[in-house]
């Protein structure tokens, strides 16, 4: 039998790093979709203000298996 | 707390103009979604008849913040 | 039967918007090809003069069916 | 009215074909969602072992109409 | 004496595979230009129907060598 | 004597149309660039309320030529 | 009245360099199309033997007004 | 220990079909390259006689795992 | 009174990580610009010497509201 | 201390070559900047007139070091 | 004498960060490859186990310069 | 007996053009590697001192066929 998959599109935010905003994103989403296995960067964006970063956004896809 | 949006793509049509196509996917899509804030235009289309634009069509993805 | 399709590259101008830049140079166009059906836009450019802009340009993709 | 169609992004897997991988992708969306009208390949990879090519993998996505 | 070329865009399509769709494309144009030589895939998508792929469409360029 | 031109990338914006975010953006950029000359459409983007657009966003380049 | 315009997809080829070979390109369409009026260069590649390059080919789009 | 990878790019062809291509250079490089564990299609091309397509050309990535 | 923004591209290094590379570019703008609001990340490159790491470099534009 | 530069945009153009293009504009470029270190090639163009080229258009980056 | 470089295409993986798959796929190159000098991220990946990342996974290319 | 070839990615250097910088690359490729037969362009970069040009740099693919 062979697998499908299903592609999310999300954005993670985060005061640290690009590390971290992924990781958030990740969190928040698995808590309704259990089976996220892997994700892909699309961009990296982020806020600035008084010349300083105040927040890393980056779009990424989350892949994760279709149950039959 | 950080924020986590997700982006859905939609493909709106309208006889009239882009903006309106957006619009039409735009008022669609809120009748679920209830926080829509931000699109980002993909691609732009159209069907043409006789020699005449018919529809315009464009793609595009629709961001949203989702609820913790 | 199979059908096959051809795809010509067209810029189209106006003085008032992208639609109506569209639409020009598909009615120029179905002067010659009359099965014209769908189009794609590759690329929005304009003219500006004195701090206005002058001429919206378009650059598209229109679609045909091949007759057999 | 017009129509507003969403596309959903997909990997279709398969061990013989990329029209396979496709055709393995679209009927598992479809017991969910029954309008899945047309498909836009987006990339093409696959799996290797021992010199053969074990698994076709195609990422696809597919657009069906949006119930009013 | 160098060579010049010219690439025309076409659709091809078929119900059973890219590669039937390509050559659909290819033997359509043969009829009027008989020294086709190349061909590029651009891109490739389809038609569902009831949960089935009822069409490959394949997006190609096609280059031939003009005659002097 | 050869010419040199510039490109600058601004974001105009408008609640009306793509067009209007065009045109606003030339306007603002013209009070101190006397020569624009012509721009090119980078990306189109905008911002949603209640379900409605509130906002249209455009990047786009702008050309003008150097003085020597 | 709004202008029109063409665009045409060649490959010309030189054994002397790529501004050769796009006037050659130019030199060969415009026996057939007398108003070629900008041409833009998509992709460049070669021919190589034994260690040196014996061709620079270059894919352009040349673009010219239609006659109303 | 972190694992690193290695990616090589190839163009396999075939007189039958893309899949056939690929694995004819999967075959082709796992002679000499035994750890050959997944590929990425990058474009797919072909050569044309008399009408008929008589080569499929697919340029792949081929990644392996490097030994520490 | 609608607004306009401007982006500018930068490069930004640093020895320890991408966000430190993208802090010290937007640190060293916002001395002659006051009002930086967001950044985009275009690309991200890096040095290397003996085997290590020795400069992450980020290719980045920035966006600021023009004064009216 | 971490360097910073800054990439800016420029269309060079010549009656003779991209070189000499490219050239001209960092020739006019480095009246008003004098760090000018390196530059990346975005886009190649020209104008044709008579069946003949008559412009080189080079859309080039230029970057240059930001003083502390 | 003129210069020549070669770029080889890697995948570095890490539990930590981006910054260190990529100094673990550069550490690994340079085993063999003693002239490493610069690298260009291509894509971020990575893989997800039960809402965690659980490995950072770059693509990237790595030039050195040929010896003579 | 189907053929396959192999790309490797290079970077030519010239003081004097880039049709110099691609031969020097080709030339300095093909003293351990006999069969070249193709290229590609990717890239044109360069660099600049003093408001002058000093180096043409070409990022390109070669293609050779691997023996069976």
């Amino acid at each position: 039998m062979s697998k499908t998959y299903k592609l999310i599109e999300l954005v993670g935010t985060s005061e640290k790093s690009y590390e971290d905003a992924i990781q958030n994103a990740v969190a928040q989403a698995s808590k309704t979709l259990k089976a996220l296995s892997w994700f892909e960067v699309q961009q990296m964006r982020g806020a600035v203000r008084d010349g300083k970063v105040t927040e890393y956004q980056v779009i990424l896809k989350v892949g994760f298996k279709l149950v039959d």
